[in-house]
């Protein structure tokens, strides 16, 4: 019997802060990073899983140390067991007796078992032989909901009703994986908007934005009004009237400063704002959502798992729900959010700014496209032109649109010469960066 | 200039499982666990500050590796202007542009910034010859203001009105520094009702409870029904009709549970029930909130920042706030906590289950009867008689009270014997167990 063999993390972290991609008004100068992992069996099929959790530098090496303290909760596992039962792997991990005080179920820790469970993710789909999103949409109604837990959802969605939401979805399976494969999945572009960007830089790349056919664009706000009202009005002028702009405060404000702020910039049509305060206000959210309608508000790449996604759509806080592939604790949880949002009649539109967020969450929103939700009106998954030639199996876009993928796995998989030469603090882009400043 | 010169960090460990201390329906086997912090500078005073984060076990070597990644924050510091603006200092490091990525404010790496904070505080009650409590009780208002961030809070509670709470409080510190002194502060006990205990146990530990002067006991629940409910008989009939008896679920049961469940155990006089659902539930409090009413609900141990305690004061989840010395980061959030409490004008009773949670939380307590809420009504310390031994300054309990700490600092400090011999794993407690179990 196969077993799990082998379990290797990496430190890996790319110099992003040197040109300001990536600036908002609460992440000024992020390195985007990863705390890597590949896992490897005795099965002789050669197949690796590889996975990450997402940082945006310091810390890397903490987060790095969380993935690696759960060695012995996949090492000796036997393989075909823990493939076929990874609703029950996932509890083992979550629901561990003591790592579970470190959460529970959030921050670091929650982050890093997002890593094991995604790398597991990625070898189940490698040796099947079929990218992830094809993989879990070829998954029986049961066999889905086997893999979330309901703890602390059942006020909100039950098993059974988690049931019926997907076999009401199953008649038209077959034709929805023909028009994804057709047609792709849309995009939209957060590139335009970043806040350390210029305003020569920021109409260019707005008439980029439309003219590689994306229909939506999204601004970074939060740091000056003043300032924001001139980067909407150009952004405006430059995309023309029909062209969707989000903005996007990254936390940024307290309940009434946010409610004023955004209406000071609502002339300019805002289709939503994103993240207007702390991720953990569910009750602020709310209350910024009834001051400020008709725009709408999206959010979730920091909210840390599917109890407070409950809440969010319990108490009317978002009208978009922001999944992120390497925040929660991996694929199962994310069903879990995927099929919340379903209950409750809200798009999914992932989050995806960072290093390979947009190869793994296409997944998802390609999986509840064919098997959950069944569509994509008011639907688009961000995307960010960073750091894609890392990935052996990297996103493509085509007219605005996320390309189907069609390589075995779960699009994860970092080149070898990237693990070695971005690995912090040894690996040469670091080591050449330190003889140059000094 | 004086200045932050070493940070030393330990990964301790209590090797509790072995006998069950610490039982509860989530947390089968803990071992109590100190991700533990001394810093030190060159003022020649020979002072030392301490500071910890706890674990119950696995995962405690995260947490170490998480306080290390701080070192940089403050190794350098010039010692007087950083105790001399420790709001600035708590900003500096819960603000830090990258490491906020990993929570932001949750999990291993707030609970780190709260053992570095502390670690702090301890050192500037020793430097001012003062215990931590009468430090933040000589305060002034302004200064106490000054060392709260009021973002994300503002909706709730601004710094004017936090002003006006602790002018209100002003006049009669004098006289409650003195009631404080004479008497002490109320404390309950959850030594009796661990889940790993049997009847007789309870029973006689119950006894014991009552004549040593508690007013009040805790008992856990939640693994079985038929066995709470024959406990909570037994409790009932072994401490009588005129003790308090407050139950604990540890967050087990989901929001419909946690209803039946506790009206189930209601003909028993049940003073509160404490974390019945998760602890990021802030809904799903207030509705079993209502559904059990009279029943009071009462949490925080895990609640992990001020933003949710705001939420659930907000919402009506709960009337008893449990602050937690080691999950927040540190002195400066409770402080905040302690003034949403005030403005909400619900009870204080800190969570002190755990090794040394007793000794660093009475402080908050006792500078929250000096200088917030002015009161003892209703609130009391939970008490739980483990591991003090080894604590250079332990809590004494007399007649069902905290007795006030007159030695100078935050009573964290641990003894070196203690720091060698349970560090993790090399700490002869952990050699020689490992000896024995081949």
């Amino acid at each position: 019997m196969p077993r799990f063999t082998e379990f290797e993390t990496y430190d890996v972290r790319f110099p992003t802060s040197r040109d300001l991609d990536g600036s908002d008004a609460m992440n000024a100068d992020p390195d985007y990073s990863a705390a890597y992992l590949i896992v490897r069996t005795d099965a002789g099929d050669g197949l690796e899983g590889h996975g990450f959790a997402f940082t945006i530098g310091r810390g890397n090496d903490v987060q790095t140390a969380a993935i690696e303290a759960l060695r012995d909760h996949l090492v000796g596992l036997d393989l075909d067991a823990t493939l076929n039962d990874l609703g029950g792997f996932w509890k083992s991990l979550v629901h561990d007796s003591q790592l579970r005080w470190l959460g529970p179920e959030k921050g670091v820790m929650h982050m890093a078992i997002g890593a094991v469970v995604n790398a597991v993710w990625d070898l189940a789909a490698k040796r099947a032989g079929v990218p992830l999103w094809k993989l879990l949409a070829d998954l029986t109604p049961e066999q889905i909901v086997d893999l979330v837990d309901f703890r602390y959802l059942t006020d909100a969605l039950t098993r059974d009703e988690a049931l019926e939401i997907l076999r009401k979805a199953e008649p038209g399976r077959a034709e929805r994986e023909q028009q994804l494969r057709e047609r792709g999945y849309p995009a939209y572009t957060t590139t335009p908007g970043w806040l350390g960007y210029d305003d020569d830089k920021l109409v260019r790349l707005c008439r980029e934005a439309v003219a590689d056919g994306f229909t939506q664009i999204k601004l970074k706000v939060g740091a000056d009004l003043d300032d924001d009202i001139r980067r909407m009005r150009l952004a405006r002028e430059a995309v023309g009237p029909d062209v969707r702009i989000a903005i996007d405060a990254n936390q940024r404000w307290d309940v009434a400063e946010a409610i004023a702020w955004v209406r000071a910039l609502a002339p300019y049509d805002v289709w939503w704002v994103e993240e207007p305060t702390s991720p953990d206000d569910i009750l602020g959210h709310a209350a910024i959502a009834r001051g400020i309608a008709p725009i709408r508000v999206a959010t979730g790449e920091h909210v840390q798992n599917r109890v407070v996604f409950k809440q969010l759509l319990q108490a009317g806080s978002l009208e978009f729900v922001q999944i992120d592939s390497a925040r929660v604790a991996g694929v199962n949880e994310n069903i879990a959010i995927l099929l919340l949002a379903a209950k409750f009649g809200v798009p999914v539109c992932p989050h995806a700014g960072g290093v390979g967020l947009c190869e793994l969450v296409q997944h998802l929103s390609m999986f509840d496209l064919v098997a959950v939700s069944g569509s994509t009106d008011q639907r688009v998954i961000e995307y960010v032109d960073h750091l894609h030639e890392h990935f052996l199996d990297p996103v493509v876009i085509e007219a605005g649109h996320y390309v189907a993928p069609t390589r075995p796995g779960y699009s994860a998989e970092m080149g070898a010469g990237t693990l070695r030469d971005f690995r912090f603090p040894a690996g040469k882009v670091w080591t050449e960066s330190k003889e140059q400043s000094k």
